[in-house]
C-alpha cells in the first residue's frame, strides 16, 4: 500500500438544519460519497449529539470520511481523504450537495509525500 | 457549541514497525490522547488491514483523531481536530511519542471560523 494520499477539506456554511441533524440521513450519504469515488467502506460510526449535531466517519481502504455538524449555525466541517487514484473531490462534491451547502471552502493537501528532502544544488 | 475548531495535521516518519502494526496498542493510545488533552470519547472504530496496517478514529465530542499506519513504511498519518478550548498538540505529540517516531512534520489549520469576509475598507 503506498503512502500517497490526498485530503480534501471542506468548509460548508448554509446548510439546511435539518439534514444536518439527520444522522440516519449523513450515514447514507457518506456511504454512497464513498463509493462514488470508489473508495471500499471498512468502518462506520456516528453519534447524535443532543440538542442537535452529527458527528461521524467512514473508514475506507484507502483512509476516512468524518463529518461534524452544526445545525443551529448551518455549517458542516468535512474532511475526505484518499489514497490510490481515488479522487476526493468526487466525494465531497456529493456531500456538499446532499447538504444543500450554500458556501463551501476547499483546500486539498497532500499527505504521505514524505520528510522534507534539501538536497544540494548542483554546481553550475 | 461553537464551530470554531483546531486541526493538527501530523505526518510521522521512521515509527515502530510493530507499534505500527498492533491495532490493540494504537487503540489504547488514541483514547489516552483524547483524555490527556481533555476531550470526551464519543465513538472508537478501528480495524486492521492484511498484510499489515492499522486505520482508526476516535470520535469525541468537540471533533475527532484518526491514524492510518504504513508499517512497511514506517509513516503514520494523524489528524487530531479538537473544538473548544482543547489544545490538539497535546494528543499529537503524545501519539508521536507512543509511536516513537523519528521525523514528525505538523501544520494547524483553523476550521469553522466562517466563511472568507471582503469588508470594504473605510474611507480615510
Amino acid at each position: 500500500m503506498e503512502t500517497v494520499g490526498r485530503h480534501v477539506i471542506s468548509e460548508l456554511w448554509g446548510c439546511d438544519f435539518d439534514k444536518l441533524n439527520d444522522m440516519d440521513y449523513i450515514e447514507k450519504t457518506f456511504v454512497d460519497a464513498a463509493l462514488k469515488s470508489g473508495a471500499e467502506v471498512r468502518e462506520v460510526a456516528f453519534h447524535k449529539f443532543a440538542p442537535q449535531g452529527v458527528s461521524g466517519v467512514v473508514i475506507i481502504s484507502e483512509s476516512h470520511l468524518t463529518i461534524h455538524s452544526f445545525p443551529e449555525h448551518g455549517y458542516a466541517s468535512i474532511d475526505v481523504y484518499t489514497c490510490g487514484e481515488l479522487d476526493p473531490n468526487i466525494s465531497a462534491d456529493y456531500i456538499a450537495t446532499a447538504l444543500n451547502a450554500q458556501t463551501r471552502e476547499t483546500i486539498e493537501l497532500p499527505r504521505g509525500m514524505g520528510p522534507v528532502q534539501v538536497n544540494k544544488a548542483k554546481a553550475l
